[in-house]
């Protein structure tokens, strides 16, 4: 089954999606008979395409490997500039939408704008952007659910690490009591580098950022405020919650000092920054914190970027899942793992 | 949707699984329509029972917790002494048949000519038996596509954690290059034992079998046979090999002394029993071995009688699943994950 595709924003993870089109779209093709063509990308900067008959994937990618305009690729599918982002999802011939533009956690636009959009016009969504799951779930699903189509977000928690997938399927028929996890992998890999090489916490961020860890401006990862969002979107995904980001205040890790790590370790412990969100007789309660976990704690053993969630569950009791949190093809693979997932439902 | 239902073998996964489904039958309706008629039991000691209307699943719940025959549940459905299961299987009204009699490694049976039978006569199987899956799985696997029945497993290895259903959806689009893993709680208990309370091997292993983590004649487990029969159907369903347990010695963990398991950690490290199978330029290499791990490794923090599986992707690099291998409730909420697939497959 051939599926048309509409890009918008097309970065890091876009990037990383196309790349795996590239090296796995024959394997796809024999063992599932999922296809798929680019008929649209939506860019604010590289600028937008849209090509009913499929964009070569190969200069498509080298395009944007360049730095060059998307204009390069196809000179014939360049649209007016000025054309918006919605505008080019409701026009575009696409089965599928996938929205990739970069997270805004205090707005959730334009993401969530060009999900509502792409629903709407009766497309399917695969989106990895947390802004508009952690404001906007609840309407968001409604709105898919009114209009039949797909609304999937495997990617948004711990890239391609599967966490909504493996609710699905792999825990069918148990009920989920609560979540816990290292979430954020910039903190993780802080945290980590300043046991491991005994540093304090200014030369474990540089190292961080020196490494691609961490942005220039670290602000949401070192506050909590990335984990936050992600603990939103557990909390209403699999407890049914209604919370919001602003109902939350984080934790960060800039209060850890080395004389903090060096003293937890001296007594088999381990700072992590733990988001979490479970079931009580109120409700949920939820929050991202920095933890003294014990070393006999699963969590405890995860290091460097990595990221893990331990689900409670009724039947199963604690099970963990531990995997990258980030990364260009690891995020990829999550868009992938959603096309794949609504390729099982539609065919 | 109501699907009718074989037990054949009701040992604890049995039992376990009656009780999920005495507990949750109205959520599971509820949310996904299922629903379960138990059509038939054939159990060698407890007797054999046929009833087209469907047992009552509390009062056969009490006759397997009291160790009552199963003709106490209702006389008028027992069958007459010496109906072989494999005729119950063929001539009662069951969509589908849980193959749940103990695993023989040797031989398979009589677990594999259940499933033949059941498959030819028409119904779709789920299996927790190691036996057959080791040594027949492509003849069954072949059999269930020419009857186009549905053939699933996921309680033969780790229990309900989830192992086959999270390859199939949540690595989704990734090829597994290989899988390493503790799959055997008896010995991994054990080793814990050893290291935390600082006992020797005999000590650990008597602790074990108190608790019941470890059988009366433990070689099995201790041995690693367990642990290979495990790897064997890993790396026949995940890397496509064929190899059969006779291919591979084990290596057990009954060589390792207190004095190795305090060395080990002296240097930060940890033994464990290690099941592997990877693809190799040849093929695939697999096996079972006493390994002592780096605290570093993810497989390290694995403590007691867990199980753990790491699998190397090539999109995802290392992805690891950390959860309970055994128990009555945790298997049986594997056979119901498997019966919520084919609902998933057939609705």
């Amino acid at each position: 089954m051939l599926y048309r595709i509409g890009i918008v924003g097309c970065g890091t993870v876009g990037r990383g999606f196309l790349e795996i089109l590239d090296r796995k779209a024959a394997v796809l093709e024999a063992e599932s008979g999922f296809q798929a063509r680019i008929v649209a990308i939506a860019d604010k900067i590289k600028g937008s395409l849209i090509s009913p008959q499929g964009l070569d994937i190969k200069k498509t990618l080298k395009a944007l490997n360049q730095g060059w305009p998307l204009s390069a690729v196809d000179p014939e599918a360049v649209l007016p500039n000025g054309s918006s982002s919605a505008e080019i999802i409701a026009a575009c011939p696409a089965d599928i939408i996938l929205e990739l533009t970069p997270t805004n956690i205090r707005t959730g636009e334009p993401a969530a704008e060009h999900i509502r959009t792409a629903l709407r016009t009766g497309k399917h969504v695969v989106t990895t952007n947390k802004g508009p799951l952690a404001l906007h779930l609840r309407e968001l699903r409604e709105l898919a659910a009114r209009k039949k189509r797909l609304f999937r977000f495997e990617g948004a928690v711990m890239s391609g690490t599967p966490v909504f997938s493996l609710v699905e399927h792999g825990f069918a028929g148990n009920a989920i009591r609560g979540v816990s996890g290292i979430l954020n992998g910039t903190t993780n890999f802080i945290l980590s580098k300043m046991e491991i090489d005994d540093v304090n916490y200014g030369e474990a961020l540089a190292q961080a950022q020196k490494l691609g860890y961490a942005e220039a401006d670290p602000a949401a990862d070192i506050e909590g405020y990335d984990a936050l969002a992600k603990v939103v979107i557990l909390a209403n995904v699999f407890l049914g919650a209604n919370l919001k980001p602003a109902d939350i205040r984080p934790e960060g890790i800039a209060g850890i000092t080395r004389d903090m790590v060096r003293a937890a370790k001296a007594e088999g412990q381990r700072y992590k920054l733990v988001g979490f969100a479970r079931r009580t007789v109120n409700g949920v309660a939820a929050g991202v914190a920095s933890r003294r976990l014990p070393l006999s704690d699963p969590l405890a053993g995860v290091m460097g970027a990595r990221n893990a969630l331990t689900f409670d569950l009724d039947l199963l009791g604690p099970v963990m899942i531990e995997g990258p949190g980030a990364g260009r093809i690891e995020t990829g693979q999550a868009v992938l793992q959603d096309l794949l997932a609504i390729h099982r439902e539609l065919k």
